[in-house]
């Protein structure tokens, strides 16, 4: 049997925003597998602010995607062939596949799921690196208590909109800041978030500080500044400012623009501290469990925006930090 | 028995560096006690860079001092008076005396301090709140292991000396940071760091990264930038950074230099975290048993730089500021 294996290489290094031809279509055979290896028919393929930053060469939590490599990326697909014991075909898997159709990996490095808890596209996004990430985010480095002001930015994306979501049923008031009426309508209607800002409306300074009147307990920054810088303004004694990235820097040629505010830190003894998702990997099912047991008691709303195929990587990609996706970003492989 | 009182007083709110005439020197008779008050003749007052932050009218973890004021201090001295059961005429104690020579407080609010366990200026340094500030900071906030490497910048001055001498005698290689080659050999000579970093030199940079070649643990920031960029350039997984304060931007009327390195902390896993010595009030006295016995058994050099009467307190001030202070700066009141 030969098989097509559609996929993204990375071409270039890009420069700030990355260009069409930072990237290369191929249509190639998929190759041979070797011993412990699965042949993985994706399905899902997961768009992350944080593939911007494996892009650069230069030294990170994980090794820089090399030239002519496959583009990284997690996903979610189905076990076509399998020289390993502990995985068979017919599996449905989650790992990093790349921006591909057909992934050749080794079986120790996947994870498989239950498509009879959820769906397919639930367990690329909600269940998998973004869900993860705003849960050890919140609850182990955020660690909200119930009747505690949380507020979160980037909060109608995949991470945000899962961690303000937590925070909500762990009793929180929550604050989302996120861009345009139509995602802050989605933050309040859908996601019950108590306030949402629009950091795109002029007045946004004012509906911040109203929204913060009572202060800030936990912020969960996505984005960094200008929203940071806010939130550091704001912070109440002892609060957390939880690192995930910062959306707004990624692509920037410029310096990035430091919190000038840090100095709240000391005095209102507060911490500001980054984490990885893959830190908590052995926590992995217990989180998995948690946000699957919320999302099937309606507790969590999650709703994915899907694109249509590899080849369209690059714009889908872009939209990321256009903020023009509507929950979690991912390409369907057509099949 | 009429006692004359000659103290500095507030009198305008500097804007910048304070100048002369934001400060006004008066003599006055000291006031009659009140019932649980006490009359301290103030021996030694201490200056620290905190203090240019309570000049200025916002809200901070202390409120501001008033405009007519005596402006505020901590010290020791002996008692002279007391209308209080619990501290007698002859003792010692430390507390907020004041830039002045003779304070009348609540002996509530002070504690009483044993002149034969060391000399009265090392009870108003390495035993009152830069010594405490140097072993909270360091010991409970940077929790530094045996065999890391601790950063500290403001190295030569009264807290950042004391907390590189801690590291180094919980078995860290200490790295510190200090302007000028007299400051540096004081540093390797008299405090024992492994390594001192001239930031006045040219290749201040070089010698820093040299100097940090295996990473940095644990980074206790005294001055904010350039060096807090440069630390969190250096910073291995899972670093502390502690935030004691920032002298390089107390007197700024230019927004603050905020860390552009920052995001070091998300690929890290590590943390930036600010305190306040007064939140560990009810654990000084552990503090000050470390610090008196590591000091008699000659494991802490501490020194102290003095500058003699109350009237010159504005130009003694101003010496921390320029770096101009060789150890712990106090006046010494002239009784």
């Amino acid at each position: 049997m030969r098989l097509s294996n559609r996929r993204i290489v990375l071409s270039a290094r890009p420069v700030g925003e990355p260009k069409a031809h930072d990237f290369s279509l191929e249509d190639q055979d998929a190759g041979p597998l070797d011993d412990g290896q699965i042949a993985v028919q994706v399905r899902y393929i997961s768009l992350d602010p944080a593939m911007r930053g494996w892009m650069d060469d230069r030294p990170s939590y994980l090794p820089p995607v090399r030239l002519g490599d496959v583009m990284r990326a997690t996903g979610v697909g189905r076990v076509i062939a399998s020289r390993s014991n502990a995985i068979e075909v017919g599996d449905h898997v989650v790992g990093y596949f790349g921006v591909q159709s057909i992934a050749i990996v080794a079986a120790r490095d996947v994870r498989t799921i239950d498509i009879d808890l959820a769906p397919l596209h639930v367990h690329a996004g909600l269940l998998a690196t973004p869900g993860l990430t705003a849960y050890f985010g919140m609850l182990d480095v955020g660690r909200p208590a119930a009747g505690e002001t949380v507020l979160v930015s980037g909060a109608a994306g995949a991470v945000g909109s899962i961690a303000g979501q937590i925070a909500r049923l762990i009793g929180c008031t929550t604050i989302g800041v996120a861009g345009g009426a139509q995602k802050c309508a989605y933050l309040k209607e859908e996601c019950g978030f108590t306030h949402a800002i629009d950091y795109k409306a002029e007045n946004w300074k004012a509906a911040f500080s109203s929204a913060c009147a009572s202060g800030v307990d936990v912020y969960f920054d996505n984005v960094g500044n200008p929203i940071l810088d806010a939130a550091l303004a704001r912070i109440n004694q002892g609060a957390r400012i939880v690192l995930c990235g910062a959306v707004s820097q990624y692509n920037s040629t410029a310096p990035v623009d430091g919190p000038r505010n840090y100095l709240a830190l000391v005095v209102k003894r507060a911490s500001m501290r980054g984490f990885i998702v893959f830190d908590y990997l052995d926590r992995y099912p217990e989180a998995t469990k948690w946000l699957t047991d919320a999302w099937r008691r309606g507790d969590i709303h999650y709703q994915a925006d899907i694109v249509q195929g590899v080849e369209n990587f690059h714009t889908a990609f872009l939209r990321l930090f256009k903020g023009q996706n509507h929950g979690k970003a991912l390409i369907e492989v057509q099949v």
